[in-house]
């Protein structure tokens, strides 16, 4: 087994850590959605090869909860998945995995987009985009305005918030890779839903970047219609 | 022509008033959503077969720009499209497309669901539910929690809301007609981005009923794209 940390050192600037939820306790239950397969493949291919045809063409670590890692390996033997792509260990969290695959990156230099492995439809152009825009303010943040009206509950009771200033987060969410990992640093806090909270909590600014509403996160059954429809789409249209 | 007013005030109970966007000064750019082929019809005639075909059965009044009448008209010959509704004028914004609606309701015990013409997905659970909760509650608003985390704007910078307590609204919003005539007779202000901003502006409490990811709003062209794959699916599946 070579040294992945020392590999990973070796090379320069851009990384993408894709973080793959589901912990083992859950694999009774039901497949993680990034296991899914969209047409014909596993939704998690879907996301790796996005990032890997970008022109920012990211080292890939894969942030996996062991009990997957086998999994993982047939399944890439079973399609011929031969990118390549580093496996690393989930953490208990989100926040522990991609701490885990942080620690794997020592380029001084290096810009990390981390991004959802339920997102394999996320545009070159976002990607490409959030490398760009984060190598100059450090931080680029893929978000859309709501096209719905937003509310907010209080207690028993909700009120309706200004739509024009609320913003839909979604990934790849890009750093440079030492305001990431010094943010990384902190206590984990259930407060960290996603990692521009983490790095806006040691006061780091959060510059915004417009993604795409069909930049969807694999969340319910019907969402595997959806992306199937918009990938032909795609594949149709050649964009 | 029968006195349209007379006609609906004779009847009881439910009623939707669906709410068709574009003004005829957008005419010359583009075709409103409402009218764009999904699945081989208009859009518009997804939605209000949803309605007609709920439990709640619901009269339908439509309010369009009056530019767009004669266009409306064509389709539903074209499409052989004979499901009875009213067509009343849509006003300069929704507001008063609403509130035009609502002035042809007379019936004092009605239940009213507004809804988007450009939401043919609703499924007959959620206009079912609406009407049954609004007839005991008042207010029947429905919502989906947001499964993206979410920013807000102050000023120029942005900080992340506690995603739990964040509902994105969908339509139908469904009321007590009395209730909602009377939060109608306010003067209109561009704070009103929905009905149950309205009707809150009046101290009603809002309720909110579960919606789907599903009950899409069609507003980018990849939304029908999406559209149709989920209603191809739903024709399979039969539910």
């Amino acid at each position: 087994m070579p040294d992945l940390k020392s590999q990973i050192s070796n090379l320069k600037s851009n990384y993408a850590i894709i973080v793959a939820g589901g912990s083992g306790s859950r694999m009774q239950s039901a497949l993680p959605k990034q296991f899914i397969e969209l047409c014909g493949e596993p939704v998690l291919m879907h996301t790796i090869r996005a990032f890997i045809e970008s022109d920012a063409a990211p080292k890939i670590i894969l942030a996996l909860n062991s009990s997957y890692h086998e999994l993982w390996a047939e399944l890439c033997t079973e399609h011929n998945f031969t990118i390549p792509h580093t496996v690393i260990a989930g953490g208990e969290t989100r926040f522990h995995s991609v701490k885990n695959a942080l620690d794997t990156i020592t380029a001084e230099d290096a810009i990390v987009a981390v991004h959802d492995a339920v997102r394999p439809l996320t545009s070159k152009q976002t990607i490409d985009e959030s490398y760009r825009v984060a190598a100059t303010s450090g931080t680029a943040i893929t978000a859309v305005k709501s096209r719905d009206s937003i509310r907010q509950m209080n207690g028993e009771l909700t009120t309706c918030l200004d739509r024009e200033g609320i913003y839909l987060v979604q990934t790849p969410q890009t750093f440079k890779a030492s305001l990431l990992k010094k943010a990384y640093e902190q206590p984990y806090t259930g407060l960290f839903t996603d990692d521009a909270s983490v790095a806006e909590k040691t006061g780091v600014h959060i510059t915004l970047i417009e993604g795409s509403h069909s930049n969807i996160k694999i969340t319910f059954p019907e969402d595997i219609t959806i992306a199937e429809a918009l990938l032909n789409k795609k594949a149709i249209s050649g964009s």
